[in-house]
């Protein structure tokens, strides 16, 4: 199929008419962002449909591939998240809402976002910086340390920073058997920023995982010759007055998977060495086995260098 | 929110570099049409979440959105079929896949097609031209006949001409209570065309419907202050050896929702005049009621003039 059909002026007029058309249709509606955004809708999916000659077929394969998703999410899978998350989309989304330049005062560049993820979870126990949020999770020890400052340098105390993550064999707490809620939570926690905006934790090295891909979304990625991996990471979101929300991962400099994370999460700032250390004393506590360290300073930006949150 | 965002340019840098890298993903699929087809809507779709500035929260949204569609779903109701639909989705693939102008050969248009829609069925019965496909619909008898000839103007005999329609009330066969299958076929069946590509029907006055609008597509329409109504219309598909398949509906003329039909499946040269006609003699029986009577001559394209049936 050729796209010879969309530069015949009768042709190109035909295909034309279907879009103003259903612009047309978006005119009375009663919010202007309503309409602003279901009208660039229209635009780009149409000019996806012309632009490729999508043939009949291929839209029954694109329906019904959509009727798919819907049969895979349930209440703790959406299906929908991982699609556009595996499109890109999801990182799309945080690039428009986490803008960098010259819209951004002070000398330093915010830390970067990346994609939020399924696994969060509300309610987490509280620790003092310093204090570990393991509770048991499986894994070599791993204390993570850094400062938040906004992007004069200046420190942020009292930011509240949530962290959550896999264990050593891939998996969250709330994949585990037997998760029942706050009690089971492990590898996630929450904790503030000091007088002088440092902060401190431990937890566990985390592992490198697979997204599901039993569903729709994972034959997308086998169609794509696509491997279904993320890069081990730790979540964090990071929260104080004034600054806009950072929702962010910190990687594992040297994970294999670092190159072709399935949600395009890396960014090369937020890829970090997380060194071995000797058993003995650290930040306060003895570690009687090999564990690891890795540092992370944050910077934030002001809520009114854009983005909704 | 404005789109000055866009226009720094390492903010730029930031945006496009996510779309490269998901584009860069499918370069390794097996089908290089996969891989075409998935870099283009990659690239709409991002350039959508750029131009519009999508937030996080409409993000959101959108993805509720869509995990209510797949509720919404179920053997009998496909959701992601109307929101194509009324996205104008289905249109412009059929659009694409029926071309006009200076790719057809001959003198004639072909008739133009429209939205298959989800009430078509398999295995009706079939009655010879002239013949009724009432078979209890409820409405004024309604008389079509027409002529099925090639873009020369040379008639096709032996087309199939497969139609389907609703009734009085707005109603298809297997909408109403009681359906059980071939048994209850009420305003649907085929003929063929007569060795000079006439044919003839009875059947009833079809009546505007609504669409279902208990769902999220309901939801869209409302928001955007739509119609969820379609005008009258009777389905037709055509196929014969060596023509293109036409999948179309004739409409009647004045009906009220023609210029806001909720799936943009007008199109000027399918609206027909039905006649309104005295009760008496008509194409072989007595009708002892006022009926209706319209003419659709069909114009089939040859194969090689593209589409994918
Ligand atoms: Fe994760
Ligand atoms: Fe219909």
């Amino acid at each position: 199929m050729s796209q010879t059909y969309g530069q015949d002026p009768a042709q190109v007029a035909v295909e034309r008419d279907v879009t103003d058309r259903v612009v047309a249709s978006f005119a009375g509606a009663a919010s202007p962002r309503y309409r602003e955004v279901m009208t660039s809708l229209v635009e780009h999916l149409h000019a996806f449909v012309r632009d490729v000659r999508l043939t009949e077929e291929e839209w029954t394969t694109a329906v019904e591939f959509l009727r798919g998703c819907g049969d895979t999410t349930t209440g703790t899978r959406q299906e929908f998240i991982l699609l556009s998350d595996v499109l890109g989309v999801s990182m799309q989304t945080i690039a428009v809402n986490n803008p960098v330049g010259a819209e951004v005062p002070g000398d330093l560049t915010p830390t970067e976002a990346t994609v939020f993820g399924p696994f969060f979870v509300d309610g987490t126990t509280e620790v003092p910086s310093g204090g570990d949020v393991t509770f048991g999770a499986k894994g070599t020890p791993c204390l993570v340390e850094g400062r938040v400052t906004d992007t004069f340098g200046r420190p942020v105390p009292g930011a509240r920073l949530e962290v959550w993550e896999a264990d050593e064999d891939g998996f969250y707490d709330v994949q585990l058997d037997g998760f029942d809620g706050p009690g089971s939570m492990a590898g996630r926690g929450h904790l503030f920023s000091t007088d002088d905006g440092s902060y401190a934790f431990w937890s566990v090295l985390p592992a490198s995982y697979g997204i599901p891909d039993d569903g729709p979304v994972g034959d997308l990625l086998a169609a794509a010759g696509r491997s279904n991996y993320r890069p081990a990471h730790i979540h964090f979101m990071v929260t104080a007055p004034g600054m806009r929300r950072l929702v962010t991962h910190v990687f594992v400099a040297g994970d294999e998977h670092l190159a072709t994370d399935a949600v395009f999460g890396v960014k090369d700032s937020l890829v970090l060495d997380f060194t071995e250390q000797p058993p003995g004393e650290a930040h306060g506590r003895h570690v009687d086995s090999p564990w690891v360290r890795t540092r992370f300073d944050i910077v934030l930006a002001p809520t009114t260098s854009g983005g909704d949150t």
